[in-house]
């Protein structure tokens, strides 16, 4: 019998209503004899309630607490779709991250899934009943402690289950009809991706598209786990997301660019005047790491030989600025600096494809795009399979419409993908 | 140094502001040199909420996944709870039933404690941090679901958990200054209850004071651990509920006749025509009694002669009614009784008081009072140390309070009580 994971976001569980159209789609997908093991976040803005009332109690609640506190989201999130089900007839059974097996490390707040035992899912598939498991929470196998493991994590819960279950694939549902070449909600041209590498997606990830979090590619790339993202509210074909080979053996043509995508959560933090010694990066960046801080596009200018120094620039999230720049602020001692600097104004907009690193021309294209809609561009970093830019948050949008329609993305436009000039 | 059990109910934690009075009171106890371990229960309507969308969802949810449901309840109280405490720079660990070692029978939604193992609540307190405990909840020995331990069940928390650590008390916290001769809401001249022995507190607990849960009083009975019920709102002392040795070693004289009890929340069950004959009532409680039916006063009619059959009267919580019904029904082809009828618009009125057993004319000036307010009584029934009637439930003011008059417990009355006429 074939064994799938599903995976249910805030969006598609966000009321009542809402919980008794996804239990139906469950039941349904049970009874045409497929095995269903769910995973489920909080519903709608549950975890956003949940962290207002923490800050009304304590400006900085110890991570424990906090990991403590959210993990009340999916707990009824899971117990109400489970009563749906079986409001449906069909035997339901809820699992904290916890009794599903779901072990991590301890770093609250972002902790990593390091083994997944689901015995008693698997006893629950065996009885014929249908396993809901609480999404982005595990126990730490050191302190017994409830974790969870951040922005996204349910995905990586799902992913991370199929995967011990060996299961056929898992499915993420979410509010939309899988992934697009941008935010339709941006660029109405967006165009529906089927297919899609594990490599490009975690670019996309990476730099900002919502639909799936990093981690969760990550994880399906390493054991090879088809990916489906698809809507709760259509029956529609979403999204596939394989390896190059599954892509290949389903003979299909892969597009040499496959989005542009644009990430606003991100700050700018820049380290003014560094003495140029050996050394000093690695000490700023061991302690970044320290403090569990995930950081992207760091740039180092060129030293002025004047003074012997140079800045260091780099991006992370929002949410972690503060923490960066007291970590930073700590180094002076050792490192005697000038000062840091942040702004938090500011858009990375990315270009993805893994038919790009054939094609040089492709990061002049991008560039031209850029200056043709007037936008400055702050910083610039590049991979194998994607070029990203530093823009002001304020011209996000003109960029990305851009940069879109000169690569042909648009849906109705040229169904061919551009291939650069100057090649 | 001396180690203290607190538990705060609902009203204590209704919001942010509750809970930053409740830490400051817990880390002045600790910081006065007293180990302090805390149970907590949901904050405010939070379970009433949880029970609202349950509803939303199934009718009739599985008890499993309802007491999932509702154990989301304590997890945020219990978390938000020790995050104010850590601002107020004190370590505080919270820890859901199962993790503190509350180990119960499977029956959910009314739970049994069957052993407490809170090795992780005597770590964190050699620690020197301060253990915050969800109330009402455990996890069952066989099957490893959560369970929840029914109303009132995060008192019974506490005092398993004060007996388990051997505690030197236990203190309930409430929004009332302790126990009254009735309830003050009802009764405006009620009298506070500085000491009273376990066995009163049982009767009162079960005739309805919404004090104290009856299973709690219970429990500290059996280990003679020493409960103070006071307010969360002052420093007054509250009721200290102690063994009869107990209360004499600290010279204090025992009142004839502690307080009046009333209970709303009971349905009447009548069962008509069952043919006399042995084992029907037996068939009937047992029955019963497997539907996890908690039950009071049985009540059976003299045998009609005529008929050879008699009607049995029994009363059980409003949210038991319709499985009561339904159980009895399902043995109609076993008894053959002519048909079930209830009534929810009942009152039961009940005179407490460990003297009265010595004391023949309490019943008899119990009815009067009852006669001269113009109340009729439709059921009676009596214990060592209380007599209990049903009553119209529109007649309960003043049914309690002539009573609570009669038996001179009123605050700005005669200060000794009343010793009965006609003895």
């Amino acid at each position: 019998m074939p064994l799938i994971v599903q995976k249910y976001g805030g969006s598609s569980v966000a009321d009542a209503e809402a919980i008794k159209r996804v239990a139906k789609r469950i039941v349904d997908t049970h009874n045409s004899g497929t095995q269903v093991v769910v995973v489920v976040s909080a519903m709608g803005d549950t975890t956003d309630e949940l962290i207002d009332l923490a800050e009304q109690v304590s400006p900085n609640p110890p991570g424990r607490e906090l990991d403590m506190l959210l993990t009340a989201g999916e707990r009824i999130s899971m117990a109400v779709l489970a009563m749906a089900i079986s409001d449906l007839g069909v035997e339901a059974r809820s699992y904290t991250g916890s009794q599903a097996g779901v072990i991590t490390d301890s770093v609250h707040g972002r902790a990593r899934i390091i083994d997944v035992t689901p015995g008693r899912i698997q006893t629950a598939l065996n009885d014929g009943a249908i396993p809901i498991v609480a999404g982005f929470q595990g126990v730490a196998q050191d302190t017994k402690d409830i974790t969870t493991l951040g922005r996204g994590g349910s995905d990586t819960t799902a992913v991370a289950l199929a995967a011990a279950l060996n299961a056929d694939a898992c499915e993420i549902y979410t509010d939309v009809d899988g992934i697009f070449s941008a935010d339709p909600r941006r660029v109405p041209k967006a165009a529906h991706v089927p297919f899609i590498t594990y490599e490009e997606m975690m670019e996309l990830a990476a730099m900002g598209a919502k639909v799936l979090h990093l981690r969760c590619v990550e994880y399906a790339r390493r054991f090879d786990l088809p990916i489906h993202v698809r809507s709760s509210f259509s029956n529609q074909e979403g999204t596939w997301v394989l390896s190059q080979t599954a892509i290949k053996e389903r003979k299909v043509e892969q597009p040499i660019i496959s989005g542009v995508a644009h990430d606003l959560s991100e700050a700018k933090i820049t380290i003014v005047g560094v003495p140029d010694k050996p050394g000093n990066a690695a000490t700023i960046f061991e302690a970044i790491a320290s403090a569990h801080i995930n950081i992207d596009m760091i740039v180092q200018n060129v030293t002025t030989a004047a003074t012997a120094s140079t800045d260091i620039t780099f991006t992370c999230p929002k949410t972690d600025r503060e923490l960066a720049v007291k970590t930073i602020e700590s180094l002076k001692p050792l490192i005697a600096f000038e000062r840091v600097e942040f702004d938090e104004e500011i858009a990375k907009v990315s270009l993805i494809g893994a038919g790009m690193r054939s094609h040089p021309g492709v990061s002049a294209a991008f560039f031209r795009a850029l200056a043709s809609a007037n936008v400055n561009i702050e910083a610039i970093s590049t991979s194998e399979i994607r070029i990203s830019v530093v823009i002001r948050a304020s011209d996000t949008d003109k960029a990305v419409q851009e940069v879109h329609t000169a690569f042909g993305l648009d849906a109705d436009g040229e169904a061919v993908v551009y291939a650069g000039t100057g090649r």
